[in-house]
């Protein structure tokens, strides 16, 4: 496993919720579509392919990297990769996202799931992270998708407003509800971040991102176990574990419950509304809206200073956005986002 | 206006939180596709097509009246009907939702807002009103959509995740932004509603679907004004006022705060706590989650009670889904729900 030493600590740090020199900074999908490198690169490439060229995926994330001062960097890679290791038919549908070719209905699907060998399954995305090391100043973030929010594009085939056939499934039929979240823990997400940490990553990140669809009721009954049984199973590993859904208000308490040591919350939740649902003994991530990017400088300047506000200079602060970097965002406006928390918080 | 005295009086009597014999209940969508005689009447017809056959759309609103003990039926209608009605070309596909065929996106766009004109644009509404207001034994709920919500469609010119370029207009072009909003409120949205008011209704909800993708401060600045400006006009018409979102978690005390007098809530927050938020001075309207009604009655029934014992028995509950109808819904489920409402609440 790397060392951490070499790399700027500032975000492990603050993960960890010590004293910083300044808030660190990175954004979900800073390596995406809004760079026109990324977009050159990638050209009809698609999504999946482009994570399994180890040289590409690198330098994919390398590239916001390049640009900006962020404090970190994140693994170019998609949820949906192991799901598509271990033998599921997976494509990555241009600007609509993941969609299967036959939807998980029934237990028989579940078997489906055989157990992720990393070496020989997913050996690019290893690869990968050990030319990043090679390269990056800064901590390289590994992540997972959760257990819901994997079942939910197994079961909806594609992405969903409503979840309306996983929350049928969870509620219809608990056995096979169980048995696929056993199968999508054991078999695909913990392998999988266990591989990322062996192979050197500095931190993960488990995104939920569609666990805000639920009530709060069925969240602790059906999600929180098995969010818990992966952060809990890795709190040995010795990495900070970030856990992040949207729409999460309501969730936040049971998110850290689950055994995040940062929470990330999306824009909705007030930051200081937010840190003091999840607790004071955890860190906090986020929240700038990245819609708020699409505006004039002056409006991404105010709302920036706005989250810092709420922050309160407290230790164990990671500023990001709310959700991932839309395509439309022009990249200098991020750039000079980075800078302004950096200036503003190491004034203090 | 038709005098309310010959209706059942329990929904809003609820709305003016007075005791109740029973909790009443209503369904968002409880006019629609989960019903096959719904869709027997509709066939291939379009919903815009529906809703200007007064004939046809008064049967729709009474069909699940003739099917469940609902306390309340709800104008079968779409929030871009008066859209439309003014001149803007606006279709509503198949599982997609309303699409514009030239989306808003200049000041010059905001012209295309021309005062409606009720009994010329939308004489179909109000004889779809007449028609129901002499069958109903129960009172008859009128809607609009609210500015914000209505300016996503305009702006993105089809549903959008994530609200982009309306964020963008709100944040780029204020003035843009606030002659829209003022030519939704006093040429769109408040002569449909006044019309409607006029023609008889009991109760108008003001549907902001997607106000729960704004940050709060973007609410408070950009959104509440303008539905304070719907809300306070209303007023003095002396119906019940409902306000409604989806992901409004945060959003509540100020959806209050505009002059609603029942705050409707979605399913992620649980209703003691939107309650709290709202304030004892308000009615509350919600809020199991309509995905819930796709699982086993068992489930549905646990569901429901969680609900009511949040609602603890206080005057000024409104029972209701956290969002509207799913089209596979089982009809079955929703009747029982219905009657479990009201024996449980009756029993108090």
């Amino acid at each position: 496993m790397a060392t951490t030493t070499r790399v700027r600590e500032r975000f492990l740090l603050a993960c960890r919720r010590q004293p910083v020199d300044a808030t660190p900074v990175w954004f979900m999908r800073q390596a995406g579509r809004y760079l026109p490198e990324y977009r050159r690169l990638r050209g009809d490439t698609d999504v999946l392919s482009l994570t399994r060229d180890p040289e590409a995926a690198a330098e994919v994330a390398l590239q916001p990297v390049r640009r900006m001062d962020v404090d970190a960097a994140i693994l170019f890679s998609d949820i949906m990769v192991p799901i598509a290791a271990v033998g599921v038919d997976v494509r990555i549908v241009a600007n609509q996202g993941p969609t299967l070719a036959e939807p998980f209905r029934s237990d028989a699907d579940v078997a489906r799931l055989r157990p992720l060998e990393p070496p020989e399954d997913v050996p690019y995305t290893l690869e990968t992270i050990r030319i990043l090391l090679g390269e990056l100043a800064v901590p390289l973030i590994g992540f997972a998708g959760a257990p819901f929010t994997l079942a939910s594009y197994l079961v909806e085939g594609a992405p969903s407003r409503d979840h309306a056939r996983t929350k049928a499934l969870m509620h219809g039929r608990p056995e096979t509800w169980r048995a696929l979240m056993v199968a999508l823990c054991d078999h695909v997400v913990l392998p999988y971040l266990r591989a990322q940490i062996a192979a050197g990553v500095h931190a993960v990140q488990l995104f939920d991102s569609w666990a805000g669809a639920l009530d709060p009721d069925d969240y602790r009954e059906h999600v929180l176990p098995w969010s818990r049984r992966i952060l809990e199973s890795l709190a040995a590993e010795g990495v900070p574990l970030i856990h992040f859904g949207t729409g999460t208000g309501e969730l936040l308490a049971m998110m850290r419950e689950a055994g995040a040591d940062v929470v990330g919350v999306d824009w909705r939740t007030p930051l200081d509304v937010a840190w003091e649902r999840v607790g004071a003994d955890a860190g906090i991530q986020g929240n700038l809206d990245p819609a708020a990017l699409l505006g004039p400088w002056d409006v991404v300047a105010r709302k920036a200073e706005a989250v810092l506000m709420r922050a309160g200079g407290r230790p164990g602060h990671v500023f990001n956005l709310g959700h991932g970097v839309i395509p439309s965002t022009p990249p200098d406006h991020l750039a000079r986002l980075v800078d302004l928390v950096h200036q503003r918080t190491a004034a203090r």
